[in-house]
């Protein structure tokens, strides 16, 4: 069978891109060598990133520069408009899916990986700055569970936060994992992180009050209810999450406005990330109607 | 160091009970080897359950008798209470953290497994039948993801939600990762299945409005926004759920009235675990004040 005209053209301007790998020991693609052990290490200034949605989501920001990318040849028709749109310095590596596997080191589904350099960090102040005036944003602290923050970034998407702001103890969004689970929207909302100084945290409501944010801080014990802090404050607000468990610290809880999602009484247990999802339904809802 | 005599008093009561393992392949802990494996063939009428928080929590429901326990011996002083509370015939096996994980296969940080028989199936009917008059339930269709599926319990705990129906396609509960992420709700909230014939899922919202539940399907595209269907249906109430991607069925959506989660616009992506505490918490907070 003749594939059709327009598929063939595309093919054959993408061919020309393709940079085939037959042996998973190949040194022009060790970086995509054992993922998870590099995933853990880190990359520096380098993350990797998996998945159609995610890559095309990344591709529509300014923030990240592609530095490579691997794929199988299965997957290369579905990505062809996409491959196409990368920079000609962006080297794309095609291997079948088994020699794929064998270089990341365990079987990549999605069957596409990315590396792709980190924008320069931003000053939590910039992105305050630069919020609308009735904007909501995240203030994150210690959440270091890669699906915590992953959800929590998607639900910032979903309901249109402004930004998410990072304690030094939050992992990485960018992280392999954070990031799909996030259904990309670790590379769409933008964040920054609080500075790493002792206090910095309990500062952390003085610099947002500086920029007109509210800060509302999550509690069993807060004082309103979500639906009081909605009809409350309505311009710029900064909602803070805690990690399951210890929660948010009394300093923090003391120099803001605290806020409680009311629940049946004998089982006071919420996800972090499903929290969050509540918390920015309930306080974006006057807004969106 | 002389402990103190409650502890010893408490300690002797217990040592009776505990039957020592040294031998991984001893054959009366035979129900306990290669866990994950067993997980997945399933096993019958009973189940594994995991963790303190599970087990004290399965404990004060009638629903489950425990058939036998395996404790690190590290765990034994923390769970003195609950092994003194346990009758007679459950058996307790108690084992070095080392020898338990040669048992399960792979480490058990929790330190205790029970193996407890499932209580008979429930009838849908029996559930709606028995519900307050300003109930909320939850009725899932094809949620097999068991991290979903456990927070979907989670959240139903949280808000007192009253039932959760489950469709034929819906994982188990019980499965001890969905317990477990579930902290145990999937022990405490009742559950029943929906009938498995063809047709059944349409005829589920016939089945809640004979027992005067108004279903509710949410949806991308429903009629009322979660704060229209909280202010206008304050009676008994049931929340549809269908998993991420396909969603709920038309025939379902169409007999039932829909709902919509209004999101930012351009990331229309909820977790649907995520989704139930949403929904969960803007039809339960008229009642909550």
């Amino acid at each position: 069978m003749t594939p059709p005209d327009h598929i063939a053209v595309q093919d054959d301007a993408i061919a020309a891109r393709l940079t085939p790998i037959a042996d998973p020991l190949d040194p022009r693609i060790a970086d995509y060598r054992d993922v998870r052990d590099r995933d853990l290490k880190g990359r520096g200034g380098l993350f990797m990133a998996e998945g159609a949605v995610v890559l095309r989501d990344m591709a529509r920001s300014a923030r990240f520069a592609f530095e490579s990318v691997l794929i199988t040849q299965k997957r290369v028709p579905a990505m062809t408009d996409w491959l196409a749109a990368l920079p000609d310095a962006v080297a794309v590596y095609v291997a079948e899916g088994a020699v794929m596997d064998a270089i990341a080191g365990f079987p990549i589904h999605r069957g596409i990986l990315a590396l792709a350099r980190r924008g320069e960090p931003i000053a939590p102040q910039i992105l305050l700055d630069d919020a609308p005036a009735h904007a909501l944003v995240l203030a994150c602290f210690g959440i270091t569970n890669h699906d915590n923050l992953g959800g929590i970034f998607r639900n910032a998407a979903a309901f249109g936060a402004a930004a998410i702001l990072l304690d030094p103890q939050c992992c990485d969004p960018l992280y392999r994992k954070a990031l799909r689970v996030s259904v990309g929207a670790a590379a769409r909302v933008p964040f920054a992180r609080l500075g790493p100084g002792p206090g910095d945290a309990g500062n952390a409501c003085t610099l947002l009050r500086n920029h007109g944010f509210e800060p509302l801080a999550l509690s069993p014990r807060g004082t309103l209810t979500l639906a009081q802090a909605a009809a409350h404050y309505q311009g710029r607000r900064a909602l803070l999450l805690g990690s399951e468990g210890p929660g948010l610290a009394p300093d923090l809880i003391a120099a803001a406005t605290s806020v409680r999602i009311d629940m049946a009484g004998d089982f006071d247990s919420l996800n972090v990330a499903t929290t969050s999802g509540i918390a920015l339904h309930a306080l974006t809802r006057q807004a969106g109607g």
